[in-house]
């Protein structure tokens, strides 16, 4: 059988063997392999962290990854961002009755490889199967823990005029590379989606930076949705230098072409964080050093305000920038 | 605007007023109210439970319940079932453009209702909206984590021949209606899903009764698929006396024209339990005192074997029961 069938996901045989056959196969670990209602599990330290996804990509396969290793990187940068050490993710399986059985693996195969790099385990999961045109292929959700150290404090309360925002490297290509992929565009050539999980980055970051404040991964809604918010969690205003921002050129002549604003297409491997500015050049060089950071930048500053987001032109004006609005991108994630 | 819009899942200013609009409005909590990459929270104990599962139910209202009720008590069941005492709740919604916002209130008010009885808080959540046909309707994926006490002992290595089997009540109530209400056989009068949240329910057992050994929940594959995995992964046999299955007059008939085995049938608010025959009784007392527990009985015994399942007939026969196989019922839960 080289389709996933109805019975795939009615609990009975055929699950099992989807489940022991592929599942297993991929992610095997102690809490998974024991296949019970929940898997338990001793928490190391007493502050934890938890986030959900749901990831309905369209293309499932594109420029740099796929659906699954989407899944995996997204889940575990939530927690990153969050300052929390990923430990266990679960992942829930909708499959529409028909897809071929191949594509399944890869996911599973690209999701267990992102799982080995971030060092998380899949230790608990679900497969459902609808019948065909009850869905398009494959919705991947999961789910992570993770540990936050017990005396970490990040967030807007620390947040101060002077900070400084920094961005771990070009923005847009996630979001870019998904719609020019789905609408055969032809421009895909030197675009590739960032997707990668920054866990071991970020986590290195925060050890050795206390003068981090607080982080935000660049998902949907892109880098002026994220800095919007801050700015108006804080009642502090964000002013981005444009001349600053990273761009592949890749992004920048496609952006000019299908008129896309780069500061609102999705990022799936780009964190913005709000420094100390004592520390700015620290964080920078550690940054620099890591396969996620290579680009990272101070991008611009937090000052005095009322909740503003501005992005200063290099010729010295300034326009406001506000949350996404109006120019939905579905399935970009 | 009555409905859903790709823009509510593009994570802007459609997005935002929809969390805060209605997800925060019903799930209010001070960890969901940050709106951060994840919720942090401090484990009260060191021993935690997690699982997930993804709710496809066709039809999404259905007599007993909706997928938002079938989602929490689904997950909080799951940790039920495994000794934990389910603490937190993550729900992720994929929903398709066009669907109406009132039947999403509709759900997520039944959620709060399902949560508030479980005690539970929903910490994190994720809203995706696909275009028009890449989805059917509405699909709800939850994560479920829980806290189980330190020497809690539950499992199939403490499973030993003369224990006996337990189940809550009637078997088969929700597949059927649901299959019912789908296919529109007009049956559906006196019939209703068992759709219910065992956690209270389940932890006053496991605290008054040390004789309980493990439980399962009867959902997708039913009773039968249940207690042939457990007979199997003990490597015991378990015999049950179809005399004593519980049944509602509703199932027994209808099942008898549909030609549907109710042993196979997926109940949301059922669980079985293995328990040493001396505290039986005391059980079985414990449980019918409890609303979700009125028609408890014990239905058979683990017996010396090779893990198989056995129903012995009233007339002193006996038949192989095995994992359900070969009658996909897609979407029930």
């Amino acid at each position: 059988m080289s389709v996933v069938l109805l019975a795939h996901g009615d609990g009975g045989l055929l699950t099992r063997k989807l489940v022991k056959g592929l599942f297993i196969k991929y992610f095997d670990n102690p809490l998974l392999r024991q296949l019970s209602d929940a898997a338990v599990f001793n928490s190391p330290g007493s502050r934890m962290a938890i986030t959900t996804d749901a990831f309905v990509v369209d293309p499932i396969f594109f420029p740099g990854g796929d659906i699954g290793k989407l899944a995996v990187c997204g889940t575990v940068n939530d927690l990153a961002v969050s300052g929390a050490q990923p430990l266990y993710i679960t992942a829930s399986f909708t499959i529409e009755e028909g897809f071929a059985l191949v594509d399944l693996e890869k996911v599973v195969d690209s999701m267990a490889a992102a799982c080995t790099e971030a060092g998380v385990d899949v230790v608990a999961g679900d497969t459902k199967v609808v019948p065909r045109g009850h869905l398009d292929k494959l919705f991947v959700t999961t789910t992570g823990v993770g540990i936050v150290p017990e005396k970490l404090d990040w967030g807007y309360h620390r947040v101060v005029p002077g900070d400084v925002v920094l961005v771990n490297g070009s923005l847009g290509n996630h979001g870019l590379t998904i719609l020019t992929a789905r609408e055969n565009l032809g421009l895909t050539g030197a675009l590739a989606s960032d997707c990668a999980p920054l866990n071991n980055t970020i986590n290195l970051l925060r050890d050795q930076c206390p003068g981090v404040k607080m982080m935000r991964d660049l998902t949907r809604g892109g880098l002026a949705t994220a800095a919007k918010e801050i700015a108006e969690a804080c009642g502090l205003d964000i002013r981005l230098q444009e001349a600053e921002l990273p761009l592949d050129p890749a992004v920048r002549g496609a952006v000019d072409i299908l008129g896309l604003d780069p500061l609102y297409l999705a990022n799936e491997g780009k964190f913005l964080a709000i420094i100390d500015p004592a520390q700015a050049t620290k964080a920078v060089d550690i940054l620099k050093q890591n396969a996620y950071g290579r680009d990272t930048r101070v991008i611009g500053e937090v000052c005095a305000g009322n909740g503003n987001l501005y992005l200063q032109t290099p010729l010295g004006g300034s326009k406001i920038l506000g949350l996404l609005a109006g120019q939905p991108m579905p399935r970009i994630c």
